[in-house]
């Protein structure tokens, strides 16, 4: 395993290897996603459960080697700075939320977050297949929409860069001082509350 | 195992086991959940990736052994027939995102997204240790922002019956017969798209 991979996973016990091994990296191999890995990946993103079984999930997915149009398209729809690192990686994805259901049109206020579920599983199973995943919110979503014909009732909700870990050296000094840095989060007592503003006792 | 666990079970070569596993059961057993494990459950979603590192979770933990008056308080906002069958589930817990980003109040339109990826590492986190989730849509969020005291930047996204799974004899016939009916979803083609309305080639 990659020197940084070991340093990047999280030490606490009982927690499933892969939600302790996923991280999100700024440098990518320019090694291939074999194309199994690509369908395997939304295997794992269909497979997440959604409101009423809806699935207002659509990724849309470029790839270096073999689609290479829409690669540069979703490429273009980034942020410069994140356009500067995410062009290392062979794969690059907008995950995209249904805001309506299909058999009604009634507004699906779970449109964003069944799609977060779905993209999570495909990070998870990424992280299964050696891969690592890098979300961004950093991307124009009204850019995207026009070029690729995104209809008014789906929004853009990530871009994603998808590979293999490329090496630290690719990124500038100040950027490979970002990425070896420590993975912090709040506390538990934080987010898991007996009524609003009083922690739980876990 | 479980024989519904086992035909539950995806048969796809090379998706991640818990990915294949995870499903949603009406039927809970009285056995508690360990409190190491109910712990885990909330560590695995805090280590969730989310925009800006945001983090825009928080979870309302109802426990019918130990925290029974949020319990009872989480189950009275579910619809009725959700409250028929989540009841025999030991915890109940409602998911709620922050739709604000806390350092400038600005509207952080990926709240519900990262919230859904914090779920979806606790409902593979729960699959690793033996236990399931149902995630529910059927809920009344205003009861629950009443109930609760949750401020108007966070919405309940998302209400959680977790346990171990429980018997199909405890359900009345009907929904016997819907707990165990096949897992369906939507193709590959139908999700996965090079630009919009055609599918990538897999």
């Amino acid at each position: 395993m990659d020197k940084i991979d070991q340093a990047k996973e999280l030490k606490v016990e009982g927690l499933q290897s892969l939600i302790a091994k996923r991280w999100s990296p700024r440098t990518f191999s320019d090694k291939d996603v074999e194309p199994e890995k690509v369908k395997l990946l939304f295997e794992a993103a269909r497979w997440a459960p959604s409101c009423y079984n809806e699935q207002p999930w659509t990724y849309i997915l470029g790839s270096k080697k073999t689609c290479p149009e829409t690669y540069d398209k979703v490429l273009s729809t980034l942020v410069e700075f994140n356009q500067g690192w995410a062009k290392s990686a062979p794969l690059l994805i907008l995950a995209v939320a249904h805001l309506k259901f299909s058999k009604n049109q009634n507004e699906n206020l779970w449109g964003k977050y069944d799609l977060g579920q779905a993209s999570a599983q495909l990070a998870i199973q990424a992280t299964h297949m050696g891969l690592h995943v890098h979300q961004m919110g950093g991307y124009d979503g009204e850019k995207a929409r026009t070029t690729f014909n995104i209809p008014s009732d789906f929004v853009v909700c990530a871009a994603m860069a998808v590979g293999y870990l490329g090496p630290l050296e690719q990124l500038p000094e100040q950027m490979q001082k970002l990425e070896s840095g420590p993975r912090e989060r709040k506390g538990l007592s934080d987010m898991v509350v007996s009524t609003w503003g009083t922690p739980s006792k876990l």
